[in-house]
């Protein structure tokens, strides 16, 4: 069943997605900003749900990459993503039926919807993260088999670079990485371009509708004086992201963040309100791992999502500093994120983490 | 006229352009294996004379980039040059006429030649820099109106990156340099597409056929006990590079080099055999600058080759030691590569020196 999504829905979605980008994907307030410009230009767009794309159409996902420390500073033009995915149609010799998000996240739920309003073309409600991931090989995607190459890589002078690595997508992350450096440190891109069986088969589903229905959750508590956390988890119950748990309330009490290799990487250390709890998080543009008092909590691929105490907000990592006030919250992610082969691609072990994966309904049984 | 290259030319025309290649352009012996072994199996390559070339014909520039340093070390696999070529004629939707050196060097008048065999293309007698230079922007190709991209840069585990900057070949520079980073500090390029008439109106003719010429001279001075310096003079002399003056004898004092940012970088310091005077070099893979006691005596874009003071073998940037006996010679360049639009691309202030460019033939009077 298609929808449409207009100007109004923006602001809910910009906040649930940035949500579930768990720490990463953008700055919630420029993504929406970029597509609230290209509606007034162009319209609303219309979302498709992946049970009715046609098998045979042909989908390619759009994005932006780079340190979101770079991202917030560095706005794109608003055609950029455009050029990536008319420069993969013509590499490819094929025009697009429709495009899709690569990640969840302030900015890259919202990319797709910048190029579905300038090019008329429909967006599906899905993406290859089920939440954001910092490299590009890091997809459900090529989890189960869809190349991510040929990509193209479009900065802001109009310059594109068209990457073929065959099916390593490792190396494709590796090449576009450098490409994006050399951009200024972010850029846009078209990938992993498929078939609409094989985003059936490959997509973590629904996560734009997901984003929406989070961040509407999110304002109605506001709006209802309702526990922001407890609007989260009743949106989230009937869903794959099914559980929420609560993992810490306190300060930020230290950040540490640099931007290196493209990325913006670090560690947080948050205090309990009453100073006897620590958490202590590490993130490589998104949260990697959640600490408490030494014991981990919540890890990758789980999602750990840092919200203001009062509004529930979500905040991103290059946003996180001293004095706010926080809770933690961990949620559980759908089967198909959790599988052998998808853990290979963006499990612990994928971000040099000493840790096993441990599923957070587990490592945090209902209390 | 077109002639044929076999592997018996190859010794006299990988010390030739090494010499031409004024310390870059790649370790010829290097360079020679790779073509010998592409002969070996494929037979002789046609070389074509640019004055012969089509004028419609559609000539596919390839070449070797990286930094000397890690070419010597990072031998290609043979047929990356051929996925490039092959990448940029798909891109393009044309097949090439022809191939072409980029500049003169140990591997870069070699690496056309390796396409050549295993292409059967013939390859033409010119290029585009009448020397080796560190850029990819500093192409005679590029100061006349040819754009360089789209471009082609492709790496030995078969991954291939097409840029596309438009007219603007720094930014093709920038992010070609970036991609041969990380495919390993070299990686094997095909750019610079271009009509026949664009060859014979921006290229620097007959530097193939020159190489050779000088590496003959050479041999032959050194089976005949001559003088190395009087036989490549005589050999100049009736060409664009007429003028050949020797700057300095003596024996390699210091070396500094470091390769950064994808270069072999440094400077060299030489003593005369008498211990009365010094010259002092400077190099970004090729030699840029020599002072022969404070004073500028050749200086870019004219050529700077240091010979084995013996044999009158020419000595590499990156193969330069201390305690080498040598004699250091300036050489004039063609009147092509003295423009003001030359010089603005590839003078003296392109590599940061503070000096101006003066003929070497003006710098050092015949004395």
């Amino acid at each position: 069943m298609s929808w449409t999504l207009g100007p109004g829905d923006l602001p809910d979605l910009a906040r649930g997605a940035a949500l579930l980008g768990t720490g990463g994907g953008g700055d919630p307030h420029i993504g929406r900003l970029m597509v609230e410009a290209a509606m007034r230009e162009h319209g609303p767009v219309t979302v498709l749900d992946p049970g009715e794309v046609d098998d045979a159409a042909f989908v390619v996902p759009t994005a932006m990459m780079g340190a979101p420390t770079v991202m917030v500073e560095k706005i794109p033009r608003g055609d950029e993503a455009v050029t990536a995915l008319r420069t993969l149609e013509a590499h490819l010799s094929r025009s697009a039926d429709a495009t899709m998000p690569i990640e969840c996240g302030g900015i890259n739920s919202m990319i797709p919807l910048v190029v579905a309003a300038r090019t008329g073309l429909p967006v599906i409600d899905a993406d290859g993260m089920g939440r954001a991931f910092p490299e590009l090989q890091m997809e459900t995607f090529g989890v189960y088999g869809v190349p991510g190459s040929p990509m193209v890589v479009s900065g802001d002078h109009g310059e594109t670079v068209t990457i073929d690595t065959g099916t390593d997508n490792r190396r494709m992350e590796w090449l576009a990485r450098g490409a994006a450096i050399r951009m200024g440190g972010a850029a846009l891109i078209a990938e992993y371009a498929m078939s609409g069986a094989d985003v059936k088969r490959t997509a973590v589903p629904r996560t734009l509708s997901l984003g929406l229905a989070l961040g509407r959750g999110l304002r109605e508590a506001r709006e209802q004086l309702r526990d922001p956390v407890s609007a989260l988890a009743e949106v989230l119950a009937p869903t794959g992201y099914s559980h929420l748990r609560v993992l810490f309330a306190g300060k930020v009490a230290d950040v540490e963040r640099r931007t290196v290799d493209g990325f913006a990487k670090g560690r947080a250390r948050f205090v309990s309100f009453d100073g006897t709890s620590t958490l202590r998080t590490e993130f490589q543009n998104e949260n990697l791992i959640a600490e408490v008092d030494g014991a981990v909590r919540c890890i990758v691929p789980d999602l750990i999502c840092v919200l203001e105490a009062e509004s529930g907000e979500p905040i991103t990592t290059e946003t996180l500093r001293y004095g706010q006030r926080v809770v933690v919250v961990g949620i559980s992610t759908p089967d198909i994120m959790r599988t052998p082969e998808a853990l290979a691609v963006f499990g612990p072990a994928c971000f040099g983490l000493d840790a096993e994966f441990r599923p957070v309904e587990e490592a945090v049984p209902v209390g």
